[in-house]
């Protein structure tokens, strides 16, 4: 008699596959703590390599490329953004007042930018990821004008407050003109509630 | 005796240079021309120095390159638009009222920037001028702002209007949403009118 033969089960990858995720993981825990710590310029490929604790040619057979490893460093923090105000505290979070999620929206959406203003260039022009960004907090922005009653074309009010949260618009007011974020959220508070008054 | 020397006159300038700045006009000239019928992204050098009726080597001498070339006709087409801001006939220029003015000035820099976004991309990345182009257009809805007797943070509130206006803002209205201009411009008014209203 031939033994019985089993389909393989989703849970229990091939050694390989395994490794290849824990790899995988490894290189991107360690390239999300050396960009926070040295900015994404700074940041070599030789260095996420060996904080990992692998060889450099397993960076770029899990992540394509620099440009790859990047786009996978935004795309992680940008989803871990999006979690904290699909399901996180208020006032970002649900359970605050449309208005103060929606000033709370904008502040995190501007440190966010800024913050990764050079990882966006770094990961290069990816489209796709830009809409899907994008999609998100225009959904977010639209529900909450809604949810103030605000009157009028609210799909293209929601992209009127979304254009100052811009990466071009923010880095000439932060780096070229020297503005405080401070001073520039207060003002995008200002516009939102003007807009919101009607 | 000997015959006596003049210095040369500013206003007899050599052969040469009268040739140069002609073919330079004329070379700048076929450029606008068709640049506006074909796109900036269809023409060719050898069109461009056949319809102004020199070489090619010509063309590239006196513009150094296609980007240098498709920065002048931008910067020509940019003054053009300033002028009419500065002095042209109201509401755009002077003699209408600040709001009709403010109205008639986000219309046409829509305009103008959807007219030129293939044209910014074919010049490249030219900061100088951006920053140049950006400084009037702040400079002048900070003084319809303050014209229409706007309190708050007049320099920042007049950047969040100006960022709707932003060629990444709208493009991805018109080529991926796929919205009118019509409708852009009339929700554009929308926020002009609740921010200046307070």
């Amino acid at each position: 008699m031939t033994p019985p033969t089993f389909l393989p089960l989703a849970e229990d990858p091939a050694p390989e596959r395994r490794d290849a995720a824990r790899n995988r993981d490894a290189v991107l825990g360690a390239a999300l703590r050396l960009v926070d710590e040295q900015g994404p310029c700074a940041v070599t490929m030789d260095d996420i390599a060996a904080s990992a604790g692998v060889g450099k040619a397993t960076v770029f057979r899990r992540f394509g490329s620099r440009a790859g490893l990047m786009t996978a460093v935004l795309d992680h923090t940008e989803a871990e953004w999006q979690a904290a105000v699909i399901s996180g505290p208020p006032p970002l979070g649900p359970g605050a007042a449309p208005m103060d999620r929606l000033v709370a929206f904008g502040r995190t959406r501007m440190e966010q930018t800024l913050a990764h203003a050079e990882l966006i260039e770094a990961a290069g022009s990816t489209t796709t990821r830009n809409r899907a960004a994008y999609s998100f907090i225009a959904m977010h922005v639209r529900h909450l004008l809604r949810e103030l009653d605000v009157r009028g074309d609210v799909p293209l009010l929601a992209t009127a407050l979304l254009a100052p949260l811009e990466a071009v618009v923010l880095r000439q007011q932060v780096e070229v003109e020297g503005l405080s974020t401070e001073r520039i959220a207060a003002a995008w508070e200002d516009v939102v509630r003007r807009v919101v008054a009607g």
